[in-house]
């Protein structure tokens, strides 16, 4: 099996983090192919960051379809262009929060995401809304700047410990998902420290990815995601053009 | 006041056709500037092309507001690139689908929106979910690909009055929603014809947009809203950097 | 544009103040008429006040209807006859409650609503769910008796302030809903010492209702709203029959 | 038990209609006083009726409670005043509407109301959406004006058969309800046609009100509910001031 | 009347105390006959425990059905085996959960359920969810282990009061439901001490069987609930086989 | 890897054919263990089956955890058990239902179910819900007694199709969801036929274990999944007492 894991922001110490949780968890037949973006911003943060992320999304995707990936993960925790993907593709698409959370589903009846910022708290519960699981899910921001996770001396693992210890008293939280792709390499300890099921979503995503091809399943080209119609698309867009 | 009213697509033609509808509902002393998007789809069809109409689409925002916006509409139905444009900009932004929906709701506690394709149907049914308007609204595709509503003899408003017939017999709507920009000029005769409200969503907005300077209101930048981050930006999207 | 501004407790300096923050936000072409109901309650203080303040409110907006008013607007916060008054009138019919909720969702994506009593908490918590919005809003009671608000020494003020506070702390707040029309003249001066949105009702409604003026717009005849039926009524409720 | 039976509207024949279903279930210790409205109109055919039912009704119930009365009955399908009784009364007051659906509850997991009038068919959805019962309950309209009830010869029953049949043949209905206090006596008879529960909204409101004061419980007046606060009401209201 | 009342537990003390409960509000032509499960846990404390009751409580039932009940009550707060209690059963059967919520909703617009042990909370978040009651209901554990309710000097009365004045003073609670069986002959001096409505769920399931038999109403056999079909069963099981 | 794959009922050709279903799309590292149910009925067709397939269920999987496997799964599409097994166990427990609901969702936003009776219908839009998928799943029964799926000339796979058929036609389906562990052996065949995702939810459980497997992941075992407190069980559930 070959699976693209594309980091849409273009941070590429990030790409090789994800990528690291990736293939601890990949079966043994799965080859992961990273692909950082190589248009936009270099952290999503918000709505904004999350839009102009887009362009470089899709290419990676296109690229690595063309490549012959057979699924392929969007690895940022805003499951940013997770629709247009799955309508341009013919691959199965996998967002990270949508398995994180559907994995944390199969555990626990409540659980809570620690993500970064407050700007992404209320994009991640629509989110979770949307995935129907807004009763079951709370949203905590440990107030880290996406980059600081980075940074090992930046405090950003002291900032998510006190959300979790926050989360478990407060919230009645049985389990945790860590939401933010920069994430991925602190989950196993965490769910040491804490004995709780701590869940990322990478890890997550890869062994959906894997499942869906196992099953030879792909996004339906049917309604919603039905294949873009052909047409003109106008000045640096122009690339992009559906044929 | 002075308005921007933004066709994110790049058809000059369905720009012009919405700007009549809004000068036609603007209040005296309003100024609506329309704008064509300079890059992306000739139409949005769907999640791809809406995810490709963001870079364009946020450009004219941008370039609007410095040259004296006061409040910004996105004229897609979709509602595309709201959240981003509303992170970005410090005049408030205003969508056609969120209008429309929301003067609906003024008028009748049950309607229907009568949008171009199949593959836009859920899109609209999920965007009036999170407007919470989801079980007051049916949504209806009349199979019109959306640059035929440019085109007179293609038989498009035949197959518009067919659904609008279907809701009314069948779905107990007390009031219809035209679901595309491109049916701004559709809204009156309609109306006229059926003895039922009749809302076009362009002109809905318009006067949303009004409502809110009026209010010396704007969006909120606590929160989810909160102006993008300073940070650099990679390759075609480098020009987007906020700063 | 001729809009009726009803103030359905019967307390004229109440009535007053909402009509100069209607004057304040309304179009150079419209004429704010403001109506104080003959029969009922000096305020409206949970459900029992809300049912008999229908008749004198149903009966000013005939009255206004009859003089030639375009669109009526029902000054209460509870949006007390709501249903009947669109059942009754040919105009349209607006409330406050809905209008601030609908224009906070222009401009942020969770709000609190600061109301006077305990008592009328619920009460709006369930409107927000009705319009659609309970995801996305919070109610919080100052403790302010109504007729308080019309009394600068109350100490109305700091506890109407303390609220806000606690709803920017506590609740996540991105902008805050004024609940009550007799907290109109305080929404701008909050907004400024905040810098959130505070959203006032009655300026927020006489936007709606020049909205759907401007739009050819009214209450839909077919199904919920259809106009009542000629029938007998009976004792003091004899003047309202239909005919 | 001494229970206050009120017909908001002012057809005696109804009221006497609704006695005797009433009585026909009530325990052997149960007497059942029936009233019917002084003022308001002859039957409650939407939201305007409904608004004009209520000070005759609030008034019945005042004048039971003080005659006596554990517990009062309101016997219009709409629950008209329910929140407004419950906050004047230190009696239980309990709505046919709610006592039926929740009495279908715990028969079936999914039925259908069969009520008179289009206009009151969204009204009931939006009844049953508060009461938690809105994915579990389909409204039907059967096209009869509510005093054809009272006419044999009307073809009314006739139109109440075609529906109910469809519901069980196209909605999966499990269970019917009789959506009007004027088809009270019908549902035994319906119940032995069809095979399956058909629930009466006034039989099951005399139950629930007497199973409430066997428990010896009463309405909160915490919340919600809290008794009215003394203030001055004017003109024709001014009897209903609270002390 | 002759009602069944199924304790799903083996401990005969709770079956007692819950008997008592039931034959204080009967009414005087009904007759409680009470029933402890022989087969199966001790108490009922989380789903592994309901599970394993299942048996001996369908068990209880049939028996019961056959000696001439004409409706069962389960009484444990979790409603354990209510559906399939229903599906094989030709005689109403009654939740003790869902009777105590209904009757709390006659009563309250808020209310808060204090049961017993945290691993319990979210499952009757969940049922109070299916009763369509979640916007209305919060659930609090108070650490009491279910026997614990049968000894006196054990504290279990202590820790139920603080949860209940945490319920009224933090939740807006209006009234208070017991969340567990073996509370049954705590209500009525709680809801003296602290003046707001105390439900007990077994009191609560006594009136609506009560209710259903006097309407003449049983379980639909249509859809849901339609009886088992006639197939083999095994083992230990092999005594349930339908016919 | 090693997985339990227990079938709820007593039919060995049943657990036979989900295995091969297991087999085909697990890892080349997994061994599928299947069992069949000791005690209880030959098929689940409703509630009560399901009640009284506990026991056996339970049995199977505590066994099969003592010997060594490392997740189980419930192959019954009624997720029979599956919050008690996950209270019981150490190791993660997967429904049937949950797994293709969950990989449905990844491929499509509105996909129909086709289940075997309508007594299954309603339980599963329940579990849909229970899911948060309610909004995007429809459930049809095709009116197939389970054990006709044993057979090849029942006609059961013409049944299906026409369901098939008519979800994709009238419910605007855009995946199909087969909804009985006994039509595993049709997944691809179906949708190789209608060009659709069709989801097997026996061989989407098999992939959600092998992924808990490898992300070191199991139930939560704070709140709700808390481990049975040691307690005296009686009589033929004594083997099962929690020590």
């Amino acid at each position: 099996m070959r699976i693209l894991l594309v980091n849409p922001n273009t941070t590429r110490s990030m790409t090789e983090k994800a990528a690291v949780a990736a293939r601890a968890v990949a079966g043994p037949m799965t080859e992961i192919e990273a692909a950082t973006s190589l248009m936009g911003p270099a952290s999503i943060e918000g709505h904004y960051d999350g839009a102009l992320a887009l362009p470089g999304l899709l290419d990676e995707i296109r690229k690595g379809e063309a490549a012959g990936a057979q699924a392929a993960i969007i690895a940022c925790f805003d499951d940013t262009g997770l629709d247009a993907a799955r309508a341009m593709a013919g691959i199965p698409i996998v967002g990270i929060c949508e398995s994180a959370l559907v994995t944390a589903g199969f555990l626990a009846q409540r659980f809570t995401v620690v993500t970064t910022l407050e700007r992404s708290r209320v994009l991640i519960e629509d989110l979770a809304a949307r995935y129907g699981l807004g009763h079951r899910v709370k949203v905590r921001a440990a107030d880290i700047p996406v980059l600081e996770l980075e940074d090992e001396g930046s405090g950003a693992l002291d900032k998510l410990r006190r959300q979790i210890e926050r989360a478990l008293e407060e919230d009645g939280a049985e389990a945790i998902v860590l939401g933010c792709a920069g994430m991925a390499d602190l989950a196993y300890a965490l769910q040491q420290a804490y004995h709780v099921p701590v869940i990322d979503g990478v890890s997550a995503a890869i062994k959906q990815a894997e499942a869906l091809i196992a099953q030879k399943l792909t996004t339906s080209k049917r309604g919603s995601y039905a294949s873009p119609l052909p047409k003109n698309y106008t000045g640096a867009m122009s690339v992009f053009a559906p044929e």
